[in-house]
């Protein structure tokens, strides 16, 4: 399973991971079909948004952190139950076009990895799923 | 790669594309697996909710600008932070599931694109993927 | 279309439904891919999070209905806004890595289905889709 590792290094830390999922993309056979880049974190997210500006991150950080404060009479003993709820926010996975063996993106988009309770060694895990087209070349290269 | 384009007419505006998802699937010929419906843009989301009584959009959308007004002392200066804030929330990206050549939804289900920061032209990149047996099924055709 | 039935005891629950989906997974032919876990209902949602510590789904649960409470003003007339609020929130679907026949999920994370305007009666359909290795296997077996 392709793999990612990232070490983060605040609490709150989003860090834009696109080049590192193209990489294992071009390192794959697939040209068509579709990324599933995983978080296995439970205080951890994935979002794409602009990565063009930073003031963007830190504007939806911001807010993130408005709605669900750190200390709030959280029942959970850890004191991370933020990142847990932001985690379910934002989700654990974002789904991805592949053409053309390159990531089919908006052009103000980017991945993020969203750490919410580090700094940690993260890992995030892709899945290439090929379309119809590339099972059928896939099955050429068989016979 | 299969698209939607759609003009917007408000700042804030979600509008059901859940026929026109259904076309593309029936111009292709795929009949079994699933539909990666992707927004490109960063001020833009997709979401699935109901689409028979309006007012249920209309209170979704009342609630996220409540969360994240428009203007807010944001650090970015395009002055729509909250656009981008709500598209991270609601996600780029939906997958449907296909059976038969039909979009498998919920009876009071419909596939709406967000606009946050319009009027806009705005696309919606659809990717097919065929489950296994339309997988084999390609592959005969192949030989 | 695999299925999962669950029957609801509260207006707001979550149940993890990780093993179900496990067996639908272990009964298919399927090794390496994804699994789509799909709710077809608008007042109710799925998300991936800590199934440990039961207080970290409380936490969440907590601030959903701070931020939507059930009654607030909605024009939806049904009484029920709030759900399908809390249901674009958190989102429709997840889709899940499957390696050697088993969901390749984090130590701490479990798939919850999310219950917001119970007691119903639920179902969650789940679209199994082949990576390329799995997809070859099937083409073999067919010649």
């Amino acid at each position: 399973m392709p793999e990612i590792t990232i070490q983060t290094a605040s609490r709150i830390e989003f860090v834009d991971i696109t080049q590192q999922v193209q990489r294992l993309i071009s390192d794959s056979q697939m040209t068509d079909g579709l990324a599933l880049v995983y978080c296995p974190h439970t205080t951890a997210a994935l979002t794409i948004n602009e990565n063009d500006d930073p003031d963007v991150v830190a504007d939806i950080q911001r807010k993130l952190a408005e709605w669900a404060p750190q200390h709030d009479g959280y029942l959970h003993r850890e004191g991370n139950s933020d990142a847990h709820i932001k985690a379910s926010l934002l989700g654990s996975s974002q789904t991805l076009i592949v053409t053309k063996g390159r990531l089919k993106i908006g052009t103000w988009q980017g991945l993020f990895f969203c750490e919410f309770d580090g700094p940690r060694r993260r890992r995030v895990w892709v899945q290439l799923i090929p379309a119809k087209e590339s099972a059928a070349r896939s099955v050429n290269n068989v016979q």
